[in-house]
């Protein structure tokens, strides 16, 4: 996928923004703090994911007392084509030139996008919903519509939980719950093989590119943190289980059984990374992890998808940076990179002969465009 | 409280390490990684605290394939003292000045310490034990003899837990439960109502250190998020909540009430810190909560208490380094220091006249002791 062009409208904070001429592998965008930067990266991944990875709220990401937004983005590859999503109404609408497009599936041909954030780096030592959030993007990465398979588990649950809320407070809902409960587990079942399937290739990949990138021997393991005996809990497994926690469940008012309690936890050479790892192994694990998401989202990818990489050099130090920024240059898909720094610029132009250097001036409305050869770095 | 010297005997790496005639202000632990830097830091926490910040498992402390281990400690301040802590058998011994110690609480009037460590970091963004165990911390720092009411509480909830497990496996045990509730519930009402005036306390100093130390204007709220609709859960409305969920309890085997269960949210300019802070700002909480928890342990304490700072510094921008470093120049205790980068001397050499260099070589066994004036910073 090749970004040429994005045209922003009441969009986060700005009025109107446009950015043409997209380089073909590394653009930089820069700017002070609240400039707008992140807010670019945003609409990548609200044109590659339907989704922005800020925030799952559509009116966020409309300018305040506005009531409509949109966000325009014209692509060179795979096809030459305009992609337009409209904002209004916490709703969406999305339009391929000029076609209305009603399924994220479909959609998905164009293709998405792996973005890296500083919260990221809380990967290993933040709480479970953090690891679980990533393996949800990872399986969508892989197949974009698996997104279905967790929208139908999504819904199972909060049914579930809404009648589970009921029997708490003394409806008499078992009827309900039962034919809920049986629909919740055929949805946790798929949910569990997805993981299954993921864990699978992760497992492949995600040892050599760690020992490779940081040059250490260090072991990697991956367990999934589920609860039940075996590694792919089936309907069986499930269902027993769940009823031994039925009573637990209607006196508490909300599931206790699923993926949604799930965990995934990460040893080095045999110790939990949670409890025992350094600052320094932590952050290469989480380098690691993103670029193994990357990686195997490029395997499985119609084309390269955009890597969308928020401010997240300044948060590592030269050894780490230098790991990163190296791979990327030899990257085959198109990047963006936003950074508070100037100085980090010289780091980047250490790998890469050309970038496209976006300059956020104070007012956040007029966008310099250079070319690296006006830099003097 | 002033450290003049220390010596480790089969602790961590060190067969034998003695260093001595630290400086009353600044000490530098330089060294690799692996080369037993957080193990001075460790020492000095076991002496304190009578607990090392790393691992509540005395064998942990023991060289591998010793059975016994010490650690020395000279005092200058508040009086001239030798404190011996012997290790072994998963037990602690206490001496001062060769009369054994029995109880942790009379103890403390030698003084306290608290730590900075990398994990600190994940205080905003990592799960809700880290932010607990800061305030089960805080507490002791606060009042040594607090350890007790934590120490009573982890007991009953052990025991209740224990009960809850039999019972779900089909134990007749509902008297027992009784008793233990009963008793669970006294210690739960100890805890929450030393957290209450810990938050108080905490509320009043936080917003201010954080406003002065990075010179922003955002306001801070600190929310104990226990999921009671009074600010402090008083014995009937814990008895209340605990009986509505029997069922589950007794379902799922172990104690869905309590102080152990309880988060503390963080807002800034009335956002979820968790969820909104930048990377800098999460730094900037974490930095004034530390710092924070330094100055009201220096309010209550009988001398000021050791700052141990690991590593964290190289973990830091700029702008945070500067900051914590100016504000430790004027820290009227003892620092010791931990940093694998010779290059920060320079910055704390910005900022202290002087400081003893402690710069373990590659066999850990040799200590070199250089003062400021023999290095070309």
């Amino acid at each position: 996928m090749l970004v040429s062009a994005v045209k922003l409208i009441n969009f986060r904070r700005f009025s109107r923004l446009e950015v043409n001429e997209f380089h073909p592998q590394l653009n930089v965008i820069v700017g002070k703090n609240a400039q707008g930067k992140t807010s670019i990266l945003e609409s990548l991944s609200l044109v590659t994911q339907l989704e922005s990875f800020r925030s799952s709220d559509v009116s966020e990401l409309i300018k305040y007392g506005e009531i409509q937004a949109s966000c325009t983005v014209d692509l060179n590859a795979p096809t030459k084509s305009r992609v337009l999503i409209g904002l209004e109404n916490k709703k969406k609408s999305i339009r391929i030139d000029e076609t209305k497009i009603s399924s994220k599936s479909k959609y998905s041909l164009l293709g998405t996008s792996v973005t890296f954030v500083p919260d990221d780096l809380y990967l290993i030592k933040g709480g479970p919903e953090a690891r679980r959030k990533f393996f949800v993007q990872l399986a969508i990465n892989l197949d974009p519509s698996s997104v279905q398979i967790y929208q139908q588990y999504e819904k199972n649950l909060k049914q579930r939980n809404r009648i589970l809320k009921g029997m708490k407070e003394g409806d008499h809902l078992g009827d309900q719950l039962e034919i809920w409960t049986d629909q919740f587990i055929g949805a946790a079942v798929q949910v569990y093989e997805q993981r299954f399937k993921i864990l699978e290739r992760l497992r492949e990949v995600l040892p050599s590119i760690y020992q490779k990138l940081f040059d250490v021997s260090e072991s990697i393991e991956i367990l999934h943190d589920h609860g039940f005996d075996e590694n792919l809990p089936d309907r069986d497994s499930i269902a027993r289980r769940m009823s031994r926690l039925r009573g637990a469940e209607t006196a508490i008012g909300y599931s206790l059984v699923g993926p949604h309690r799930d965990d995934f936890k990460f040893n080095l050479n045999s110790l939990n990374a949670r409890q025992f790892a350094s600052q320094g192994q932590t952050r290469s694990l989480v380098i690691a992890l993103k670029i193994s998401q990357l990686e195997l989202t490029r395997e499985d990818a119609y084309s390269s998808p955009l890597l969308l990489l928020d401010d997240i050099v300044s948060e590592l130090d030269e050894t780490r940076t230098l790991a990163l920024v190296s791979y990327l240059a030899d990257y085959d898909g198109q990047l963006f990179v936003t950074t508070a720094e100037s100085s980090k610029l010289k780091t980047l132009h250490s790998q890469f002969a050309s970038f496209k250097l976006i300059d956020l001036t104070e007012d956040s409305k007029i966008v310099r465009r250079l070319d690296v050869r006006e830099l003097s770095v």
